[in-house]
């Protein structure tokens, strides 16, 4: 359980706000991708989508996002990274309570690189699996020319706060008798079936994890 | 088509990036949700996921986003409000060149309060029929004191930068050969069966916008 700090208290519905490791942990673990902010050395906030990965307690940024956000990395600069699961709409019978279902994570701290060696190899690691699980002895390894060129960020899962909302809508008293339709559509992230390259060969069977592509 | 600024000009990967407003606002008006990037006054990074809606060449951002970051916009601090759309996995032979399909969408710019009046009110129903058209009519409308107590935010549609990548692997040339599974797993998200509200009468239709929920 992490203890919020004046930045990452959840200031507004606080009842929806945790802090507790573990939920934190399952929404980053089911993610796909995440948005990573920082401030650019020219001073404007960016805000750039990327794959991540999980280890314990830290969380891995990959690649061009990595690349980009090195520069305010190497000068000690803070990072926001957001990642959000959204599971529904909530149609109220007012438009001002309607809403969303989701479960999202805010998670502020410094970043490091990692360097070349068995650390930045098990987190190149922790993303294909991240992805697909079962996936990396599947695949070609990269190469330590690949792995020199692919930069990896790591952020401490340290400072953060999550936000939940789930249910159906809550409207004033009064609305209840209105004849208005109100309820959730749910929404889910679903996998269609896989495109095999079309220079596959055509004894290469389909794996498991794309046949069947599920997240955890 | 907005030129390309220095801040906005896609480095990594330049044939990625496009700077057609048309693109931009298909991303826009297809996600359900945005990430807006701002520095707080405390002058760390903070990205939240908050819903949106356009009206022209104009991003609405509502509510709870819009109130957080009201005090950076009251002082002239730039926002980043980026848009993305997951598409779909792509499983390289190498994991190397392993990827994602998306459409992605920065941009950046001064937010704007709007003030209660016609536009704070058009906003408000472009953001309900951004969720699900033809709701403003069959909600409840906003009371003038729902109204006050909505923060909208405007930001200019002008200095932004799409980025799109779309069909299979690219691997290197003696990779194919190699006897792995190389495609791309689409990714959709998908409306499930609306859930009534437990108190909803049961003469009221579920309305079409929420029995065959889809995107643009």
């Amino acid at each position: 359980m992490s203890e919020p700090t004046e930045r990452t208290a959840v200031k507004r519905l606080a009842e929806r706000g945790t802090y507790d490791a573990e939920t934190a942990y399952a929404i980053i673990d089911e993610a796909l991708i995440c948005h990573v902010g920082f401030t650019t050395d020219e001073g404007h906030p960016m805000v750039i989508p990327t794959i991540h990965a999980r280890i314990d307690d830290t969380l891995y940024l990959h690649g061009s996002v990595a690349s980009r956000m090195l520069r305010t990395v190497k000068r000690g600069g803070q990072l926001c990274v957001t990642v959000t699961l959204l599971d529904g709409l909530v149609l109220a019978r007012s438009h001002f309570h309607s809403s969303m279902n989701y479960r999202s994570l805010v998670i502020l701290g410094e970043g490091r690189e990692v360097p070349d060696g068995d650390e930045k190899t098990d987190a190149f690691k922790a993303v294909v699996e991240h992805i697909a699980r079962g996936r990396w002895e599947d695949g070609r390894l990269p190469t330590p020319k690949e792995s020199r060129a692919t930069t990896i960020v790591a952020v401490p899962i340290d400072e953060f706060s999550a936000k939940i909302r789930t249910g159906g809508p809550g409207d004033d008293e009064e609305d209840y008798a209105l004849p208005i339709w109100a309820g959730v559509i749910p929404l889910t992230t679903v996998a269609g079936d896989p495109i095999g390259d079309e220079r596959l060969g055509s004894d290469i069977p389909i794996p498991a994890y794309a046949e069947r592509y599920g997240r955890p």
